[in-house]
């Protein structure tokens, strides 16, 4: 690693003097914290009236943009004494980075900030030019080598897709289904197409997807002593900073823009445009409403972590064990026609957990042999069980696994869907996960246990939606054909809403 | 009414010729559909190269906008084959409407579109400059008055504020309560708070709404029969055009927009952006958001209606009996500090009934004797009835009443609330509400209903975080205060979590 900083520092007033003590002083400085000869160095200066410019070289150790600052805080202290100035504002001229990669990338590479960026022998030089205090003082540098590095990576793993590994597979079963259950729903009037990737769900399937709750809250839910909580679906940028959604959501995220104010004068021309013309004047309104504060809930568990952020749990408490069915989640899914499997709107049970590393694994187990039964001798599906890339690490856009041992991670069910071909060449539905998501969100949230063990969390997702839609695809939409103790469970069929 | 249109009709070629004879033709055709002698007629009309200039008045009968669309057919019919020429454009020159008002409004008032406007002894005179052929034929005009006499009746009203008349209080209760819930839910970590006007809500608060969604259950929902449905909570632009909100609610709406695309390309920089500032770019995403497609739930049943719309009901199943319980709504409340009792996202189970006049307004009384007794026998509530401007006509911005008999209109339920003062001088919590909503909804989705007769509508909104707000007022929150059956229902008091 090879960092080369001109740096113009600019003094509070003019002076005429010979800084030649002082800078040796003042380099000696930044040997401090480094293995001895590997800080940073002063190379060149040169002091015209307020002007004084600085070419400070380092490896590894003591960056430059951390020494301009020991240079300006022992200057201050130094020199103003003697001669009545300050260092009064740093600015990076420009700025050599050049540092050793994994590998060249595949494709050109567009950084922000970056002036030039290219790759030789797997090795990277940067330029930056211009640069202000701030970006100096908050080390935005360092971020924006991770940022190279981590591009890399991405463009390594690209071709590789998400880790996948069947673990566990129900015996092949035969199935009554064999149509889209999307599509004979819709012509029974069960469901209504409504926006992108949004439906209005009728009684019958209200009532599928109702008993499905039921018989979660009768099999996990309740015998593992899970409590209800309510956890809001408007999600602000803080929790998503802090979750780590925010370094990659944005392309299906459902943004939240509030208006700009309540005042009514303010909206009263938007207000008589549509009352003259019948059509939502769209550009007056992008004028008056703020921007995004965030988007509607995407994962469903980030946003509950605030209620816990910066506090510390106590042991004897644990393990915590919280549920929430409040409302559902949004995802700009990709384009087309999908059935109900895919879905932009779409209802989840969220179950999380929260306690020591022990518990946490214990329960993560105790809840997937809860599904293994609801599945198998409940349901009665054809499905398997595989371990992937972590939903934390996908969403955050890592592949690979946080855990070889298969203790840490994310477990994907998923079901065979008849309709959509042979087991082996249809593509499988992920119709449910469980993941032990590690101390990924109490360091996020910086949520500590009392009794100085770290703190660990887990989470499932039971999507409501897809759930349905495995289950009426192996057991079609007649109710004979369905498993005697779902049907139990259901009860009377309600009537269909005929519309004429 | 006087509407006087100076229209170009700009011709496909130029022509000379004498257009005496036409004119005088197309004059009669401006009397059709018009009380004797009172149609529109052709003032003055001069013809140079390819420009006919007309001046077409009329009063109240066939007014210019349309009467220029009969000459214009005329002329293609009668003069195309003589001068092989057509009218290919229509413009508005000048346009001076002079109509009747109720009363001559208090404050200047603007209207898009118009050029001038102003009122005298109850008499308005707009004038409209340079119309283009879509705004005469989208009869943009019409409207226009319409604004206008919508404007004065506004402002008549602005100062009388909603209707609200008391019909039933019930008696004057002792109070366990006399503090404010959310404060102190917020000191035990019952809820925390989160963004404007949303809050988590931990075990304890979920268990009591769970509670009285159980007792809406067992006391309204399955006695008279309701099912579940699932309704969307991203409403779209369509909905509320049909709904009517589309007149009036722009300074509450949260807006929805989705990425322009989800191509991750195409947000490479606002990632790298984030990832290297540690700041969301809000710069950056607004330009790569589609304008809003809509927003948040705001009232709940609107976005069922698209199941039925452009449908017919059939008669035999009516009355339709369902209720949603999917997910949360909001509204960009006033600023300033409000505990659980107003907030930005709330919780509300929406139960909505169809069928015939008769059959919508008996469910409406049962539906109020329904509550009556959940109020007063099971919750022990001090609260009072009032009868208000129907929800759907204040959602639109209009004041008054839709019906004098009081069968077709909104009433309240408010509830007093100790800790905020006396009873007659604190001001009583909206927290319920039950319409009939008349024909309003199947008119605005075009719903009908077999064999002829109208369909109607109703729904009532149980807004959740009002009941508990309601609930713990005047009850405490100590569960020795609450009522014996209540209480049974909530069973065991979950533990506090405890926040170190």
């Amino acid at each position: 690693m090879e960092f080369t900083l001109d740096a113009l520092l600019v003094l509070s007033r003019p002076i005429t003097a010979d800084l030649t003590r002082y800078m040796k002083e003042a380099e000696e400085l930044l040997q401090k914290g480094a293995p001895a000869g590997e800080g940073a160095r002063i190379d060149e200066w040169n002091l015209e009236k307020d002007q004084l410019k600085l070419r400070i070289k380092s490896g590894r150790y003591v960056r430059p943009h951390d020494a301009v600052y020991r240079i300006k805080n022992y200057l201050a202290k130094e020199m103003g004494a003697e001669y009545k100035t300050g260092v009064r504002e740093i600015l990076g001229r420009r700025y050599e980075i050049i540092f050793e990669v994994k590998d060249n990338p595949e494709r050109d590479m567009k950084v922000p900030f970056v002036k030039e960026i290219s790759f030789k022998n797997k090795t990277c030089r940067i330029l930056l030019e211009n640069l202000d205090d701030s970006f100096l003082q908050k080390n935005y540098v360092d971020r924006i080598i991770n940022l190279v590095n981590e591009k890399i990576e991405e463009q390594l793993y690209a071709g590789k897709g998400e880790h996948h590994e069947i673990t566990w597979s129900s015996p092949v079963k035969e199935h009554a289904g064999s149509k889209d259950p999307t599509q004979e729903m819709k012509r029974k009037n069960w469901i209504k197409h409504r926006g992108r990737g949004q439906w209005i769900y009728g009684p019958i399937p209200t009532k599928i997807i109702k008993t499905m709750e039921s018989i979660v809250e009768e099999e996990l839910i309740k015998p593992l002593g899970f409590q209800e909580v309510i956890i809001p679906k408007a999600v602000t940028w803080d929790v998503w900073k802090r979750s780590g959604h925010a370094k990659n959501i944005y392309n299906e995220i459902y943004y939240l823009s509030p208006p700009k104010t309540r005042s009514r004068e303010f909206w009263e021309d938007v207000i008589d445009e549509y009352r003259i013309t019948g059509e939502i004047p769209l550009d007056k309104i992008k004028e008056r409403i703020d921007p995004p504060i965030g988007g509607v809930s995407y994962a469903q568990c980030p946003p509950l972590w605030p209620f816990f952020e910066n506090r510390t749990l106590d042991l004897e408490q644990m393990p915590l064990k919280l549920f929430d069915r409040s409302g559902p989640s949004m995802r700009y899914e990709s384009g087309g026609i999908h059935g109900i499997e895919r879905v932009d709107e779409f209802h989840r049970i969220e179950i999380v957990w929260l306690g020591t590393r022990k518990q946490v694994i214990k329960l993560h187990k105790e809840i997937i042999e809860a599904y293994k039964k609801i599945f198998n001798q409940v349901l009665d599906l054809e499905w398997r069980l595989a371990w992937v890339t972590p939903w934390f690490m996908a969403q955050e856009g890592i592949n690979g696994l946080a855990d070889e041992k298969h203790e840490i991670g994310t477990v994907d069910f998923e079901s065979y869907l008849p309709y959509k071909g042979s087991r082996d060449e249809s593509e499988w539905l992920e119709f449910q996960n469980a993941s032990n998501n590690g101390i990924k969100y109490p360091e996020g949230f910086n949520v500590k246990l009392s009794g100085g063990k770290k703190l660990y969390s887990g989470c499932t997702g039971i999507g409501l939606e897809r759930w349905l839609a495995t289950f009426l695809a192996q057991k079609s939409l007649n109710p004979e054909n369905w498993p005697h103790e779902f049907r139990e469970g259901f009860g009377e069929m309600p009537e269909e809403i005929r519309l004429l």
